[in-house]
């Protein structure tokens, strides 16, 4: 069986079978998206229609003149085995099979019967029951919802696995909203040939993909991606959520599906021994695989907080202390630096309290002295836009200090409407922002993590 | 020296001392917020001033014809004893002073001769160095900042006693955006008289308190804090984050507010034994009050979860034990019910999988079964919208079930601008809604928690 998965996220040209003009089916709205969005030729397969978005219809994928790498099924599960044979034929290299009603519902021989086929054509398979693939650079995009229903993500370096659909789409969902980027999304519902560990493995060779992030209810071969993952931590971050960690959540992961999400301790281990980056929040996997992607790996861990605001750094203090890291102890050379340009009531020490009147120029100077400071490993940065005397323009100074990528940095910051709007600027500057000072040490703490698992 | 505190929120004359003509001041600022907002009368003092905003200007407090209850100082902090005198000899109850330049740069000295002067005339002092207070009913603004920066919130249930200023203005700014409602809003900076525990015997006695949250680097008089907290908790949640947990913030600490933080051990055992809920995340202090604001109070710890996607149900559940909470088993006459209603794959059990082809009609049914479940004690509802089949009336439905305050309810969703929108119409309905299982599980938690204490 072929090893390579680039068929389906780079194929020439792709068969899009069960292809709808009725705007209501799914068949319509996956064809629609390769119409609109994708690179090469795109063929509409169903045998009731002769043209569909202007595209000549064929009856099956064997009628399809040109060369086709993908097709993705979008049909009543007992009709794939045909088109599986057909696919042979043809020659197709990859199927993304989004249709449900097999092992979930107890179809397993249909299952076997399927693999059968694709192993005797050497045909690599996604799914069946899953949501495929979703490909900011080359645009195959098999989501059955409308982006007006489900946004999709710009392109960026996160690239995201997931076992379970409905997490899958509201992740991406989400993204698109906070502005952060994705390389690649997959969706491989039951699995039964591409499987988790093979796509950590492509993953770790698409250079487009920086930091993986992974929702795993439970793998059948734990050994093997204990080795796959062992692997690519040295190249790129893996960040993991694990849904069945009680016994409890164990016993939902196997009505859901029907995955063996085993003993929680085993994988706790597991993640640990092979360097995966376990989290527990399934929106801060996100905002962290965006900090990994977007900031340089911290030396050590000792953190300068800057703040012009005393609570702020005050919070900050505790949650970077919480958090196991090192609060830093900047330079003299760097406290007679910033002594030069704040008042005599700014206090110089970490937290570096700038004071509530602090404009962009002393965000400026301080940025600038910690960024070449040798005892400053990582910078939490505090940014009340509120007070009266913070210029919006402080973003421009921020954004230009993280471009330089001198030291890893987060900012903390939060509020209504004015705040929202320049935070979202930091975001697109990769700036990485966090609305709670927990939440941010929590960030870097990811990063020193990591910094340690690649060194070692 | 006069116990009440109403003057500061519900004052029959104010006078701003300070008050300026140039929009960039903040003796504007806080005149212009009372010009425009204020129900009752309000004087702007200030002796090279003959009329601010159209309104006669006085040359000082003594010589306004009207009587005034409470004075808002905005003035150097040397000017400020004479004032007080005035205000004697005028008769105000309360005096808010915004200005800084006081014990927090080492003039103790003007502390004690302003606090000599207010005891002498029974008047009751705010600060100095602080924000003051922003009270959504009678509408007293002492925030300094304009709107467009600062966002207001809408009249609600919630009060926030601040330590900090800065803490207090991001967080009103956020709840602002949030759409979140609160009563009165206190930043009580140096408090050289009145300080966190009269405030909260104040909130107490407030019938539109419902809960408090506050903010607390450090307190002068532990005991008597713990003997108000224990009073208060059986009417009414306080929520409380500290401030310099760690040796370090404790550190922190002190350079801000001049606070001893003292031992966090010591904190931790007071707030136990007191009743108060502490929390460690910002923002999730202001949704868990809106959830004890919103929501009926549990019976018990017996939580059931309702989802339209597996992925997200075991999440849910691995959330729910890990909070120590149980997993509700529905009733039979529950089950009856519901299955009734889904079809045969649908997963009837806790959490109870309404399967992502879910429309509301299952919401429904299943909402009305689990409210007159004596087995259920609180609810914990996943929306995702993104699905094909559910539709977006499903918001009607679940406000609709809320509003008969049957059983306690967090919703959790997630997504980008569609869900957003409906997420925002669920919280305008009195719905609690979270992003992430983990955080609606804290959430409930919060209110198992207070049931207990409001109990004991």
């Amino acid at each position: 069986m072929q090893k390579d998965l680039k068929a389906f996220f780079e194929p020439e040209g792709v068969a899009i079978v069960g292809a709808s003009r009725e705007p209501n089916k799914i068949g319509y709205c996956i064809f629609k998206n390769f119409v609109d969005n994708f690179k090469g030729p795109v063929y509409p397969v169903n045998p009731n229609a002769a043209v569909i978005l202007k595209k000549i219809c064929y009856p099956d994928v064997t009628e399809i003149p040109k060369p086709v790498d993908l097709a993705v099924l979008a049909i009543p599960a007992k009709q794939i085995p045909k088109v599986m044979e057909d696919c042979v034929k043809k020659k197709v290299k990859g199927v993304i099979i989004i249709s449900a009603g097999f092992s979930e519902i107890g179809s397993r021989d249909l299952e076997e019967k399927i693999l059968h086929i694709a192993k005797k054509g050497e045909i690599r398979i996604i799914g069946p029951n899953c949501l495929g693939v979703y490909d900011t650079f080359s645009k195959v995009d098999t989501l059955f919802l409308p982006a007006t229903k489900l946004g999709r993500p710009k392109a960026g370096g996160i690239s995201f696995i997931s076992q379970s659909g409905a997490v899958g789409s509201v992740v991406l969902d989400y993204l698109a909203t906070e502005g952060l980027g994705i390389s690649k999304f997959i969706s491989y519902g039951n699995a039964i040939d591409a499987n988790e560990i093979d796509l950590l493995e492509y993953l770790n060779e698409d250079d487009s993909t920086k930091v993986i992030c992974f929702y795993l209810e439970g793998t059948k071969d734990g050994r093997r991606m204990m080795e796959a993952a062992r692997k690519i931590v040295k190249k790129k971050p893996i960040l993991v959520l694990k849904g069945g960690r009680t016994k409890e959540g164990t016993h939902a992961v196997h009505s859901h599906t029907g995955s063996l999400a085993g003993d929680d301790a085993i994988y706790e281990t597991a993640f640990k021994q092979s360097g995966m980056l376990r989290i527990e929040n399934l929106m801060d996997m996100f905002t962290f695989a965006d900090a990994l992607a977007t900031q340089p790996i911290p030396e050590g861990d000792r953190v300068q907080i800057v703040t012009n605001g005393g609570g702020f750094g005050v919070l900050a203090t505790d949650a970077v202390v919480k958090e196991g890291l090192s609060l830093a102890q900047m330079s003299e050379k760097s406290k007679k630096k910033i002594k030069g340009v704040v008042p005599q009531y700014a206090i110089i020490g970490n937290p570096l309290d700038l004071i509530g009147d602090a404009d962009m120029k002393r965000y400026e100077a301080a940025l600038e002295a910690l960024g070449n400071d040798s005892n400053v490993d990582a910078i939490l940065c505090i940014l009340l836009f509120q007070t009266v005397s913070l210029q919006p323009e402080v973003v421009r100074v921020v954004r230009g200090f993280a471009s330089k990528n001198l030291k890893p940095m987060v900012v903390c910051s939060g509020g209504g409407e004015y705040a929202q709007k320049l935070m979202k600027e930091l975001k697109e500057g990769s700036v990485p922002v966090f609305d709670s000072p927990d939440v941010a040490a929590k960030a870097l703490k990811c990063l020193v993590d990591y910094s340690r698992i690649k060194k070692s």
